[in-house]
Formats: C-alpha cells, sequence, structure tokens
C-alpha cells in the first residue's frame, strides 16, 4: 500500500476500495465494538469493586477487537442484522470477554510472566496475581452470563436453537478442544525443540480456534447451512494460522515502536515458532497462501444473492499485511 | 444420633427414616453423581492430555458431590425426571465442574497456597503452577460446553428455554455477583479484621451462591413458577450460610482424623470468620437457625400434591451434625 493511501489494498486485488476509505471503515466498526463491550462490562459498585474493576480494566487495555469483528461481518455477510441482532451483539461481546481471559491468564507469573501489554500494565502486575487470576475467571465467566442472558430472553423457537448452537461452538472452541487445548500444549512444550506437527497442533488450537468460534457463530446466528458453517470454519482455521505465522514474522522482522512490544521475545522465550521451523520467506509465503484460501471461500459466499464480502476481503488482506 | 443408627435423624425430627438406611441412601445418590460425571469427564486423548489428565485428577479428587445431589432432589422434589432428565443431569455435572474449578484455583500458590486437600496433592501441586491455572480454567469452561452441549440436544423450544434460564442462573451465580464477587472479597480481606456485614457478605456469595444456583435450576429445569424459583434460592442461602458456619466451627472443634485437614487453619491464616466474631454456641445456634429456616420451605414443597421432601430434609438435617 502506499502513503497516500490510493491504491487498492490487499494481496488478492480483490477489493475496490482505497486503503485509507478502508481503514476509517474498520475503525468504525472497532468503535462499534468498544462502545458495545462498555454497554456489558460490569458496573464498580459492590464490595467486590476490586475485581469488577480489574476485570474492566483487563477488557479497556484496547486490542484490534478482531474476533467481535469477524463475528458481526460473518454474521452481516450470511445475511444477519449484525450487531443490531441482540443474540449477534451479546456473541460478540462474550467471545471478546474470552479471548480477554485467555491473555490476562497467559500473562500470570506461573504463565509467560509478561508486566506489559499493549504498553500498559499487565492485569496482575496492576492488581496483584491473586486478582489477576480471579478477573479471568470473572472475564471467561462473564461471556457465558452475557450470551446465556441473551438467549433467555429470546421467543422464537428458531433462534433460540441457533443460539444454542453458537454457545456450543463458542465452549468447544475455547476450552481443551480448542484454545486452552492449544495454551497448555505450548506451555508445556516451551524451552522444548518439537516438529511441525505439534506447532500445526498449536496454532490451529491457541490461536485458530477462537477464530473459528467467530466465523461460525456469526454464520449459526444467521441461519446458515451445516455446510456453510464447516465452510466458514475452514476460513477461520486459515485466518487464525496466517494471524500467528504474521505475529512470528513480526517478532523477527517488526518494528519495536510500530508493534508496541519488544522483538525477539520468541527467542528470548526459546519458543519453536513457525520461523524458527522455516526461512521468513517461506512464513511470508504461507501467509499469502492462507490468506488466498481465507479469500477464496469468502468470494463464495460474495457470488451468492445479495451478499457483499468486501468488508471481509480487505479485513483478511489487511491482517496478511499488518506491521503490527 | 446414636451409634445404632436407630434413632431418627436430625435437628428437626420431621424426617421418619433410621440413620443408617438414610446414609445408604445418600451413598447410592453421591454414587450416582460420581458415574455421572465420569460420563462427562474428558478422554486422554490428543496431545494435550496432560491438561486433560489435570481435569479428571481434580474432579476424582472425591468430594461430597453436594451442589450436583441438590440439583437432582429438588428437581426430583418438584416433579422432574431427576438424573435421567438429559438437561437435569448435565446441569448436575456442570455445577460440580464449577465447585471443582473454584478449588483448583483457590489452592493455587497465590491464593490459599495449599499443597494437599482431601488428603491428596492439589492439582498445581501435582501438575505445576502453569496447569494448575490452566485445569481450572479448563473445568470452568467444561461446565458451560457440558451445558450447552445437552441445550443444542433438545428440540421443544420450552426445554430449551427453562436451559437457557438454568444456564442463566449457574453463570450469574457463579460470577461477579456470585461466588468470584465473594472468593475476591475473601481473598482482598484476608489477614485484616472486618464486621459482620461484609463476613454475611462473603459467606453469601461464595458458598451460599453456588448452593443456590444447584436448587434454582433443579426447579426451573423441572418447570417451577417464579416465585418457587425464589423460594427455593432462600432455602439456597440458608443452606450455603449453615455448611459455611459449620466448616467455622469445625474448624475449631473438630478431629483431624475424621476432618481429613488440619484444624486452626483459619486462625493460622489471619481469616476472619463467624467464630472470630461470635462464640461457637452462638455459631451452632445459627446452624440449627438457618437450618430450621430451609426445612421450613423444604416442608412447604413436601405438602403440595405428590411432592416428597424426605430426603432433602433428611440432607439439610444431617449437613447441621456433620463432622466432615
Amino acid at each position: 500500500m502506499d502513503k497516500n493511501g490510493k491504491e487498492q489494498i490487499g494481496v488478492s486485488k480483490n477489493v475496490e476500495i482505497s486503503t485509507d476509505k478502508f481503514k476509517q471503515i474498520l475503525e468504525n466498526k472497532t468503535e462499534d465494538i468498544n462502545r458495545l463491550l462498555a454497554g456489558f462490562l460490569p458496573q464498580e459498585v459492590g464490595e467486590q469493586t476490586t475485581v469488577i474493576s480489574a476485570v474492566n480494566y483487563s477488557v479497556n487495555a484496547g486490542g484490534k477487537r478482531l474476533r467481535p469483528i469477524f463475528l458481526v461481518g460473518t454474521n452481516e455477510l450470511c445475511g444477519g442484522e449484525g450487531i443490531a441482532d441482540p443474540l449477534v451483539a451479546a456473541f460478540a461481546a462474550a467471545i471478546e470477554m474470552i479471548h480477554t481471559y485467555s491473555l490476562v491468564h497467559d500473562d500470570l507469573p506461573a504463565m509467560d510472566n509478561d508486566k506489559y501489554r499493549r504498553g500498559k500494565l499487565t492485569t496482575h502486575a496492576k492488581y496483584g496475581e491473586a486478582m489477576g487470576i480471579l478477573a479471568g475467571d470473572a472475564l471467561l465467566n462473564l461471556a457465558f452470563e452475557i450470551a446465556a442472558g441473551a438467549l433467555e430472553k429470546e421467543k422464537e423457537p428458531e433462534r433460540i436453537l441457533a443460539g444454542a448452537k453458537a454457545l456450543s461452538i463458542l465452549s468447544v472452541k475455547s476450552g481443551i478442544w480448542g484454545m486452552i487445548g492449544g495454551q497448555s500444549v505450548d506451555v508445556e512444550k516451551t524451552g522444548q525443540p518439537f516438529k511441525e506437527g505439534t506447532l500445526d497442533f498449536i496454532y490451529r488450537l491457541k490461536t485458530a480456534a477462537l477464530l473459528e468460534a467467530a466465523v461460525m457463530i456469526g454464520g449459526v446466528l444467521s441461519g446458515v447451512t451445516k455446510g456453510e458453517a464447516d465452510q466458514l470454519g475452514q476460513m477461520g482455521t486459515a485466518i487464525g494460522m496466517a494471524f500467528q505465522i504474521q505475529d512470528d514474522i513480526l517478532d523477527i522482522t517488526g518494528n519495536e515502536k510500530v508493534l508496541g512490544k519488544p522483538i525477539h521475545s520468541d527467542e528470548k522465550n526459546h519458543k519453536t515458532t513457525y520461523v524458527t521451523l522455516h526461512p521468513v520467506k517461506k512464513a511470508r509465503e504461507e501467509v499469502k497462501r492462507l490468506t488466498g484460501e481465507a479469500i477464496q471461500i469468502l468470494l463464495q459466499f460474495d457470488k451468492k444473492k445479495g451478499r457483499d464480502a468486501t468488508f471481509l476481503i480487505g479485513l483478511v488482506d489487511l491482517l496478511s499485511e499488518r506491521e503490527r
């Protein structure tokens, strides 16, 4: 992308939109999600204000809000009402609570022992270790409070069934067969060399599973078929894997100021990553390949009557070229 | 109760059943729950076997299984099919997963730092601190996987709505307005003197909230009215408060061998409890008063056509006199 933003974005050149305009749209959508999250955060009242404050601090520490953006975007792509639908809004908030809890627990002294994230103190560094554990627990729990609360308010049988399905996807993809499973192997293998298969397993579960959940839930809440939900899941895997490999690349080639965190942290922590197993050039090719795979699926949806994948294609493109 | 077990049990003398017979019934019900839990535990397959093994170890470490027993018992009291109903079975397992996760995280070095529970190594002592955190997360997540999985299989909208209501109760009572909220204040206040109001707050949230959830969910899944669910909630509060105060009493007067853990641990940890604020005699009276309150509610349910509260009255009675 050039600096005046007049070129089309992305590796695929499938999207007829200028970089500047796309970035503005993305910024607006991120703000929508931030407002949505604020509406679901607990008020700091009662004797338990410390843990509530730690929960709110963790969520308000920022982030790209990718999972809710993908959830809402996929819902719109598939004909849903997006954020205007209370079930979609609830699941979008819920998935960000789960992502946030995973970061809070990952940062704990017994895990990655990180004191800073996005230039701010991590939750345990600010509130103490016990409160870091409890705030993470509270965020995971809050995700299900939000989702169950929205489900409970539904009246139409079909919507209720779709909500139950979405809840099941969210919980399975977050648990031992998803994110926690990947995280546990990552923790266990840190400092040890391992092979491609194990790396693939970790990335699929630790990073990709929650992105799969996001796009599948977006689809399921708009009533897609089982076949379409599976296709969306595949797209989520490709997006998640590309995202993680791009992270590995940036840990070597990134600019610390742009990135907002020190580079070479994987090497320091003796972590096996895609770029310890392969040259950076191969990693870049793999990001392109995976991005192309995701876009192919999006184009299939785009071709269907009344559907428009422009935004999601632009987002997937942008992520593959991100510098932070 | 005398040693030959021929006397009727309990403070209320409302139940026409011998102690021995009651204990046998309770043992059978506990075994039913243990079998139920075994069916919901994940198989130790895949690369993530360590975290799965830590999850299973935590659940299989034993326990009274009171929450699922109360959930199923209340469901039967209110005309439900108990454990034969897949939704009831799922929620009974789910609530025990949540109770277990809370113990795993409470035992962590940054929390109570306990190496043993029920005479066995705690999860983090056996699997390491990182795995202790992740196994706790996995158990909380598993609770919602189990509940959502059962909900998803339901066909009738009314059943799904009852399930969604149950899920909402489970999540709210486990979160910052329930168990986690109480636990966070408990952690924060440890080592500091505080007043009756704060103690009441901690006990209501930390201990009673999950018992309230158990009996309310049991009722809701059998279709009780809102008024009845609230009454059951009040009963849960009384049972939970009595249980916690009895714990405080046993920490002073208990027999370590019977109890399976050292006494005077509250004093050692500088914890304010009911018996640091009141004499043991007053604490015993409060347990009796709360037990009587719970039984009064059970008797109201018992009077309704076709309902039988014998088992639950016996259980509440037994708990008020427990020595471990």
